[in-house]
């Protein structure tokens, strides 16, 4: 069985290799055209996708799975309609394959141009939300790649659904056969394969909870793209507009407090905390939202819950929200940078010096002033769609669009030149 | 023992974290002025690094290592010389850190800027060249970063001695105290635990042999820049002009046979093969080459050494190179994509839709027409010093200047905006 799976895994990946070499010779028209056929495709027979959907919703209420894992698990005629209208956004967006950034004639008269080429093969291992599998499709198609979708169980008839739907309608508009790979096998083992796969495999994304994104980092040799995992702070300086700072505070944690761009800690200046913690408790309290206070900030509103250390690298994902007294800027951005994950974090101060520091010594994607950190989103950034939000430094930071699946080609054209 | 390094190199990592902070508020000019000092310093007390050479060569001639060896070992003052000049160099390169390459004003009044920053801590282990210490340093600190560097253990007497040098003229010009890290430890344990260290180091780039890239990539958990393995390919087309695929291809061999960017594999259209390959055999004995031919060429030129299978994915490194005969371009292409390592590779042809085929086709960082592959390297394409020649996609890809040692960061500016 062992052995089956790893030739199962490898011969989707040869797969994938073989179409990734023929999509080099795609032309832009020719993905626009099956990005609009998968999306007519997917509208056209969403009824099959329903149904599919309907056993694993079945399955996972047999489970016993949380209602919120439900509401990812569902899809309906409106959700599918959503997915094949991001296959059209992404139709529409610029093909950032071929783009030079860079050309230059040497003195000894070669031209050196550098170019975007696809990535290759892209591996996405995703958790429940079975739109992940046509938005990655698409996203993956649009820049020249082949894709290696991996979902979670609990998805798998509907991914299978979808996969099948996509896969006849990009075929059938001219994408090589093989772009489009999905692992149809429940057994975790197939994860723990694709990860060693380096000879196939030019990167993985990993997409869901801290838990697999730990996993795939620990085990890929494959290089690994980080995406996700946000724990986001507010830091609100001496100079801070309050009622600025308590409309960004509540807007960072309550608007959606599951995302990953929501904040989870708040940091306050020492010469303001006397005022501002009773107006930020009040305000969460009418939010639902539960304070866990250091000691400092204790003093000042009494009913919060007592911080632990462990509160400080806390994603909640919920409405709770941890908050410190800090002693001034660069006990806030020392903060930051220790217990962050480099995801979003934003200053709300009137002092110019503090924003400039705040920016240039905060490690994190994405470094806002008087804004809330709810805005580290493609779309929001103007990129369009995104495959996610890396929080790594190597080779893309923060949202991820089109560009960040694609890698660089130098062409270097002479008429004999040797050295 | 192994708890006692597993302390040291995390102390190590802290520091150079804590250092990498503090250079986030480095000026280019200090950074300059460093590079400076540091370059007058080796100069200055060549005599204290020649010395500590010497150690390392009697004891590796004690070992008996190869000839080869011991020249890469070797440091003269002439040499020590080369290595202030490559610090003068970097000086002299502008700095990548705060480049814009994306503003924009979104339609909510959010200004969005995107800035070059440094990685934060990159990893460097690589083998004998004492060399490397001094370049690598340079180049980390000219782009902003903290640098662990771990060379070989056979170049530890000049190392420590290059290393406490360039630290006392970097902290000494205004470098924060901790940006250069050495381990010397010989211990190779020391490697494994530095492969490891998620929490503190962005990037570990690995330069030297296969074998040392395989074991980095296959264990480290921090991600990885692979560099150097060369198999590289020459393609003479069928339309060639001969006399110019012959200068190449002698170029490309023989100009220095050792280097990652010499050809391994010689590739020739079979309608032109009568009339090249003992062209071919002529000018390679001239310059003591041995070929190894697949069988149709051995046909053409019976004197060679048979081809086996492995010689296809070999990186000699010697005066030595194999030859195949293939049907077109497309299996030209399809024998590259197969047996390279994603370097450099050229097609000598006068034919444009085959040129425009293989530069598209061809999976590696340069693809050439009509010129040696002997040219994929920094300084030849412009950039000044490299760090290496990236054969991965994820990053960077071929050679790595001072932009491949740095990532982005979203600035973020606004007046309230709340989502």
């Amino acid at each position: 069985m062992a052995v089956d799976l790893q030739k199962i895994m490898v011969s989707k990946a040869e797969a994938a290799v073989k179409a990734a070499d023929a999509m080099t010779l795609v032309s832009t028209d020719t993905k626009n055209e099956a990005l609009l056929a998968m999306a007519d495709m997917l509208e056209k027979h969403d009824d099959v996708i329903i149904e599919a959907n309907k056993k694993d919703m079945a399955l996972a209420e047999e489970k016993g799975v949380k209602k919120s894992y439900l509401d990812r698990l569902l899809l309906t005629h409106e959700r599918i309609g959503g997915m094949a209208d991001g296959l059209r956004q992404a139709a529409a967006l610029p093909d950032p394959v071929g783009e030079g950034d860079y050309s230059t004639i040497r003195p000894n008269g070669l031209e050196i141009r550098r170019v975007r080429v696809p990535l290759g093969v892209v591996g996405m291992i995703y958790e429940a939300r079975p739109n992940v599998t046509s938005d990655a499709a698409g996203l993956c198609i649009k820049s020249g790649n082949a894709v290696i979708l991996r979902g979670g169980s609990e998805a798998i008839n509907s991914n299978i659904a979808i996969i099948e739907l996509l896969q006849k309608a990009a075929y059938g508009a001219g994408i090589p056969e093989g772009a489009i790979q999905f692992v149809d096998v429940v057994d975790r083992e197939a994860v723990n394969i694709m990860l060693k796969l380096n000879n196939y495999l030019d990167v993985i994304i990993p997409r869901g909870g801290a838990g697999l994104i730990k996993t795939v980092v620990e085990n890929s040799t494959v290089p690994v793209i980080e995406t996700g995992t946000g724990v986001c702070h507010t830091y609100v300086d001496e100079s801070a507009d309050l009622d600025m700072a308590l409309k960004i505070a509540v807007n960072a944690k309550t608007s959606r407090p599951s995302v990953c761009n929501a904040m989870e800690t708040l940091l306050v200046h020492r010469n303001v905390a006397e005022r501002f913690l009773p107006m930020l408790s009040r305000a969460m309290k009418e939010k639902n939202t539960e304070l866990r206070g250091c000691k400092a900030s204790l003093d000042i509103v009494p009913d919060m819950v007592p911080a632990t250390e462990e509160d400080w690298s806390t994603e909640y994902g919920d409405l709770i929200l941890s908050v410190k007294v800090v002693a001034d800027v660069n006990e806030a951005i020392e903060h930051i940078n220790k217990y962050n994950t480099g995801h979003s974090e934003t200053i709300v101060t009137e002092n110019l010096t503090n924003s400039r520091l705040f920016q240039r010594r905060v490690n994190a994607s994405s470094v806002y002033v008087n804004a809330s950190t709810r805005f580290t989103d493609g779309c929001e950034f103007g990129f369009g769609a995104e495959i996610g939000i890396s929080t790594q430094k190597l080779h893309a930071r923060g949202p991820m669009g089109l560009v960040a699946l694609t890698s660089t080609k130098y062409l270097i054209n002479g008429d004999g030149q040797i050295r």
